[in-house]
């Protein structure tokens, strides 16, 4: 049975103990832009290290990349998103509230797509802001990339783009890798990092946000293998968060409808997450797509471009990309097997993540109440890779030597991973504000330490406490950890 | 005695072992830009891990933070950055290159700075494009933040900034970090992240770049304390630098002088690292600042300024910060002291470091080129923190179940740190390999493994090789990279 978590106790409890806040709040807060406080930070740090280790360190076929946020601007000409990347909308004449035209809905509530209209039809339209029936502009497109200008010489200056996906710095670093690490395809090129898009509504927190993260693999692959090769990553990426405690109840694979998808895409699904939000709770947690060769061969046009670009006076919008040319197959981002002797333009798997949304799934499915004889008690059940704290260490009472026992074996601990020291106030307390982090461990100093050498290990999902060596500390916890899946 | 390491030498490796490339180079490049390779990402991630552990969780007095990269237009406004933040520069008149006045020099190549005279005075100064002598505009503030607009409705849009620096997000974080955690003064709030400036000319390589990655702390303290915690923190940030193996000689602090001091700053010295190139090698790697109660405070005007800003159209230019209240020191971001029963505006201590700069000196200092009986060897002697490749497997040849052995061991190795497995060449440029990339171990597994259980392990700075019995390896490589300093 699915919990019925709802967002706002996840959004208090993050606010309340420092998981997240919204962006410059003590300005009023800036829509849609949010800061990770420090239990949020780390949990989103092992999100990103968890993605890291299982999708780069962990395989012979994937290398990693960190690509800059801004790029040349033609690669956002050759990849589409300077001339296509928007949003249709419309503007209510009353009031001046821009809507995205596919989230507009009637008086009963329903988009065009639920009831079945076309999306360009607004007459039976509701304005979200004043509620005027009807009375919007034109459909127009608003374009989602930000633009700021680079650069102190005429020689120089230029418009540049915030990347809107991680994924085209993959694609123009696909030659250099190539030439300077000895890959051979299939391989795939992962990385980690911010994107921007000026989104017309964002949403629900963390989940849509004009400044987020993504976790991006290009994997390239022969033409043919392209089938197999995108049922291996719909696997392994769904795999991917059940092993870090999803319930996989609350995970499914929405494949796209053919009208869905991209004209250059062969297919597409999407892993969604049962959200506690919105009319249908279902929403996507991941994109997986086979992009065939289209990112490769676009690039190639656009390098073609680059001299109308400069005679343009570097103005994008002047120009338009190079036709293909006859011999693509063999054009510099081809790649030549050795074995088969044979070249040609690597077909595309991505599987792209979005980091921010993965760490608001891990929070909602790890949120927990329970009620206990002693009252009611909240706590988050994260994997410990994902736990922001691993463990907690506290003496029993603040005498006796226990508090620098207990501060020693926190040192200790802390030298191999994020440990924490407490002696204020009641230990049952202690207890609950390590289980609303969703510390797996707590290790408790008594005054039996003398006679047995021993401190309490307590469970954070069962309450079992048990008694171990302190010099066996370490090797426990590091046990409980590496098992934690096998329980 | 320093090494000699010429920065070509760098640049030319980072490139042909794929740590470093120009950004969008397959477009021709963009200035000042640079995307991080297979290797160069794996290691400027361990540089980010290595500043984390030891600045967040090795202590319980820092926590972390990652704020986001837009934020609330007032904030640079409070800061002062979006009125000051900007280079004096001069336009040559004969060829429009734009140059910063104090980076400009007359004939015999000096500054005005280092020939005495007055900076604004352009009269014998050559323009560094066409060698037109004395014939430039006045000078005039060259605006270093990158501007954007974000938001699609009259009633939200507004100018954004990407931030200049991460510190300011801290700031603005201050009163959240207290009221959701229990630290006490004093404390610190640290993080990682990217910064943007349009700088008018950039150099070096990744030394000065548009787009970068900065670990600041600021630490906040009772005033009175400042100068002792400057102290630990000078202390602190040396010793980190030394403690991932670059060699103190090559390192040095310049506390700065008076006149350079910025107007709110009690102190600041730079941590210089002996680079290969510029007039002189010695350049600012990192620099910690007492900022006194600078910052808050003007986050109070900022925050005491938000109606007007709002009453201008949300347009920055049109409004000036609100006067200090007079009893500042009781506003919203100050603390209250409950030992000491005392209300005060904390002083900050900020040690902010280069992410990229920090990587090119790791780089650098571990660069090595040695001669050996067979011929020359070039290595990178990193840190084994640092290493981008923990250990490099390899089978001595492709027969008798010795790459089926070596696969393993390696599998077993990548669940902890990131392993190598490698079957291509002879065995000795294999090693030369790993050598090149900073690996500090590479194990082989030979024919006699079936005799002893064991493998060879083979240590990179010494080249020196020693038997290790399989079940061992991995506990012999935690124990030979968490005493490496030792040696």
């Amino acid at each position: 049975m699915a919990k019925l978590t709802k967002l706002d106790d996840i959004v208090s409890l993050c606010k309340r103990r420092g998981f997240i806040f919204q962006s410059s709040e003590i300005y009023g807060g800036l829509a849609s832009c949010y800061d990770y406080g420090p239990l949020g930070c780390e949990l989103k740090r092992n999100v990103r290290q968890a993605w890291w280790k299982a999708m780069v360190q962990m395989r012979d076929d994937v290398v990693g990349l960190d690509s800059s946020i801004l790029m040349h601007p033609l690669i956002w000409k050759a990849s589409g998103h300077a001339d296509h990347f928007s949003d249709l909308i419309v503007e209510c004449k009353k009031c001046h509230t821009r809507t995205r035209v596919d989230h507009l809905t009637d008086k009963d509530g329903r988009t065009a797509e639920e009831s079945g209209g076309e999306p360009a039809d607004t007459k039976d339209k509701v304005c979200p802001n004043c509620g005027t029936v009807g009375n919007f502009t034109e459909p127009m497109a608003f374009k989602l990339m930000f633009e700021t200008e680079m650069g102190a010489n005429a020689d120089d200056r230029m418009t540049l783009y915030m990347r809107p996906e991680t994924a085209q710095g993959i694609f123009a670093n696909f030659r250099n890798v190539l030439d300077t690490t000895r890959v051979k395809v299939p391989f795939g090129i992962a990385q980690i990092g911010k994107s921007f898009r000026n989104e017309v509504t964002t949403k629900a927190f963390i989940f849509r946000t004009r400044e987020f993260e993504q976790g991006e693999i290009e994997f390239f692959c022969e033409p043919g293998t392209d089938d197999q090769w995108y049922e291996h990553w719909k696997q392994q990426r769904f795999d991917w968060y059940v092993s870090l405690g999803i319930n996989p109840d609350n995970l499914r694979m929405r494949d796209h409808a053919q009208d869905e998808l991209a004209h250059y895409a062969k297919g597409c699904v999407d892993i969604e997450y049962r959200f506690p939000f919105g009319s249908g709770d279902w929403q996507e947690l991941e994109g997986i797509a086979n992009r065939t060769d289209y990112d490769l061969r676009q690039h190639q046009r656009g390098m073609r471009s680059i001299n109308d670009w400069i005679e343009a006076g570097r103005d994008l919008t002047k120009i338009e990309l190079k036709e293909e040319s006859q011999d693509y197959h063999k054009g510099p981002l081809s790649y030549f097997d050795e074995q088969q002797k044979k070249r040609y333009i690597p077909y595309v798997i991505e599987p792209s993540a979005g980091i921010d949304r993965s760490t608001l799934a891990f929070l909602v499915d790890a949120y927990d109440e329970e009620e206990l004889e002693g009252g009611p008690r909240n706590l988050l059940r994260f994997h410990p890779d994902l736990a922001p704290v691993k463990a907690a260490v506290f003496p029993l009472v603040k005498r006796d030597g226990m508090p620098d026992i207990a501060r020693n074996i926190c040192d200790g601990l802390k030298k191999h991973f994020a440990a924490f020291y407490d002696e204020k106030g009641a230990i049952g307390r202690r207890y609950r504000r390590q289980d609303e982090a969703g510390t797996p461990f707590c290790i408790t100093v008594d005054g039996q330490i003398k006679e047995d050498n021993c401190v309490t290990v307590r469970h954070r999902d069962t309450m079992v406490q048990e008694r171990v060596n302190v010099d066996q500390v370490l090797n426990y916890l590091r046990d409980g950890m590496d098992n934690w899946m096998d329980k």
